[in-house]
């Protein structure tokens, strides 16, 4: 038996697999952010000695991030949150567009239902000003439909936004592809059409260099790459216009307003060079992982299905899985009691309660929409603890299985 | 001759006088703050031991905010800056009025040309959405004109904001007396008026309790209460209807997307209570020492002129001098030089460059406007480093003197 291995996790040494919802912070992140809490507070707009020290902090948190983009540093707007880079992002530039002399009635733009609430709950408010909104279909694993896609595309199409990679089901986007259609049809039409991609959860996983990528914009969120909380990213291969969406003084060149927020943008360029320093071995041996456990899966719970894609496509450390009549906010519980720290879907859709909407839309199952469970592996996690893992989840089928029928 | 005592700082040692811009972080604050930089990192919205640990770090500053400012917790929104809470106070209520079926065009408010870029640089949006805005007279201290006031009132007046302290000058507004008119109007009417102050620079001098200044809203901002930069607060009394103004999560309870910043939130909640708790006493002792220092620069440089109030209605921290013909960016510098750190005028204007809006609309004189400099004492700044401070800007006149004429 393969859970010969299984045994509860020393005293208060804790499985941490909610990793799609917070990272912890890596070591040396912390290290370079401790001048800044102990010392550094200048504000960087001003002109004297602490001033310029905390210029020069945010100075080289914005070419480590350049860097690891490949993009010029004009190219990098630290916000307050991955939400607030999304909202910048496709807000700011259809408003720019539209201060160009170009109508809300006369932009269409494309994205897919399975988005995070920061891209889907700010739709209604563009529809309000007359911009039409396509969704893509995405098929039962979660992957835009390229050929239904390309039928989107129209003259008026200003912009294209979706995941690179699904927070709760870890769907990667064949990204090459679409932009490659996007492209041809900009050429074929001469219209601007812009790509902009919601990172939050690619870049421990993927490659998110924007000229590779070919896309225009890339929505971060340090807080999920072992970065501080409290600190996005918007990036921008060229200088597209933005309007802000927030009023005030003249930070960011001007895009977003306020304080920089010093320490935890020092935390962000430290940690967006280590994270996409080796995120391919990284992947790579989180992938092997992810695989292993969905088979131990299938094999030890029949009951459960994985949602998203099987294999290939899909984030290196995504695992979710319904239990179609098990109430899965309970066994988040049930596992936390384990020692086990995990999700049932997207924390920011509010937490435990309702169904997700992603898995509705990619099986159109209520029922296993309602009962998942997201499992997010770090780049620590052992075979070992995702095989207690396994474990603990049929200890909870075995005890509910009674109650469900 | 008082300069006597006047020497050199010791060396490495900073006299730092721009509290205005930032304010370095409380020793107590820093404590809190560590073991959240060090090891919690949950997400609040997660239900496992990792995110309710964080729930409650956040719940526990919030409750914190609550009793400094005699609200309720409910009325307390953590953003990501004091730009922020002014954005979201301002167009978030005149949007939710909007959305409840009062057309913009109905609307009007009151402000004055002397407030801070994050309140003045969402006017025009407003305007251009139909909303009057009135600018209520400032005297030549900055002084919001009462009775000229009262004539803006009008039965379509739904909000009135202004700084409590101004930013550069420091001119604190008789905010009893304009609310104690406004409710009587309000009466009158049968309308209602909301008042939004804008406190800032206010926390650590002035009381800021809610049901005692009788405002609606009150905008912060952590970093300028020894407290960490990328965390405001908007505090309000009553649950008056907020349109967030982004898009996403239903953190905050729905007025403000996006993971909490939990490291900074901890941090701002500790500094809150550090900063209210003696504030009376801090006030006290540093406005002693402004007012020596204000009489000793009218002694030792003739060439200046002090902006904002005298002694009265001045924030306790707070000395704005004008040298008129003298490049006073420079001097910052010269200021520098020697161990100084102080600013020109607020910084989120851009650094050193351009004129005071402030100067300019009170005393009417670009000259005076343009040669500003802004001193913003801590509560540890002592009178000898106030003096040998004098003493470095007479230095400055006298080798400058040559070149203005």
């Amino acid at each position: 038996m393969i859970f010969s291995m299984s045994k509860l996790p020393p005293i208060g040494r804790r499985i941490y697999i909610d990793n799609a919802a917070s990272t912890p912070l890596h070591t040396e992140v912390k290290e370079v952010m401790k001048p800044f809490l102990e010392a550094n507070f200048g504000n960087p707009s001003a002109i004297h000695e602490e001033g310029v020290l905390a210029r020069e902090a945010v100075d080289f948190a914005r070419l480590k991030v350049a860097r690891a983009l490949g993009i010029k540093t004009g190219g990098v707007i630290f916000t307050g949150s991955g939400t607030e880079s999304n909202n910048l992002a496709i807000l700011g530039y259809l408003e720019a567009l539209h201060k160009s002399g170009k109508t809300y009635a006369g932009m269409e733009i494309i994205t897919t239902k399975i988005e995070h609430p920061s891209i889907l709950s700010l739709l209604p408010t563009l529809e309000q000003k007359g911009v039409k909104v396509h969704f893509a279909q995405v098929n039962e694993y979660g992957i835009i439909d390229t050929t239904q896609f390309i039928k989107l595309l129209s003259p008026q199409t200003v912009l294209v936004t979706f995941a690179y990679a699904n927070s709760e089901v870890g769907v990667v986007q064949p990204v090459s592809r679409l932009v490659r259609k996007i492209r041809q049809y900009e050429k074929e039409q001469g219209s601007e059409i812009i790509v902009h991609l919601d990172g939050a959860q690619a870049l421990l996983w993927l490659p998110c260099g924007l000229e590779q990528l070919g896309v225009d914009f890339l929505s971060l969120d340090a807080g999920k790459f072992n970065g501080p909380k409290g600190v996005g990213i918007l990036a921008r291969r060229k200088q597209f216009k933005l309007s802000p969406i927030m009023f005030g003084g003249g930070q960011e060149g001007g895009d977003r307003p306020g304080t920089e927020n010093v320490l935890a943008i020092v935390g962000a360029g430290e940690a967006i060079s280590l994270a996409t320093r080796d995120y391919e071995e990284r992947a790579y041996k989180v992938s092997q992982l992810r695989d292993k456990i969905i088979t131990l899966i299938g094999q030890e719970l029949p009951e459960a299905f994985i949602n998203g894609p099987q294999y290939k496509n899909r984030l290196a450390n995504n695992i979710n899985l319904s239990l179609p009549g098990f109430d899965t906010e309970y066994a988040v519980i049930f596992l936390d009691a384990h020692g086990i720290a995990c999700s049932t879907k997207s924390v920011c859709a509010g937490a435990g309660s309702g169904i997700s909407h992603v898995v509705k839309e990619i099986t159109q199952d209520e029922v296993r929409a309602k009962s998942t469970i997201r499992l997010s592996l770090g780049e620590a996690t052992t075979s070992e603890e995702m095989i207690y893992v396994v474990s603990v989840l049929v200890k909870y089928v075995a005890k509910m299985k009674p109650l469900t029928q």
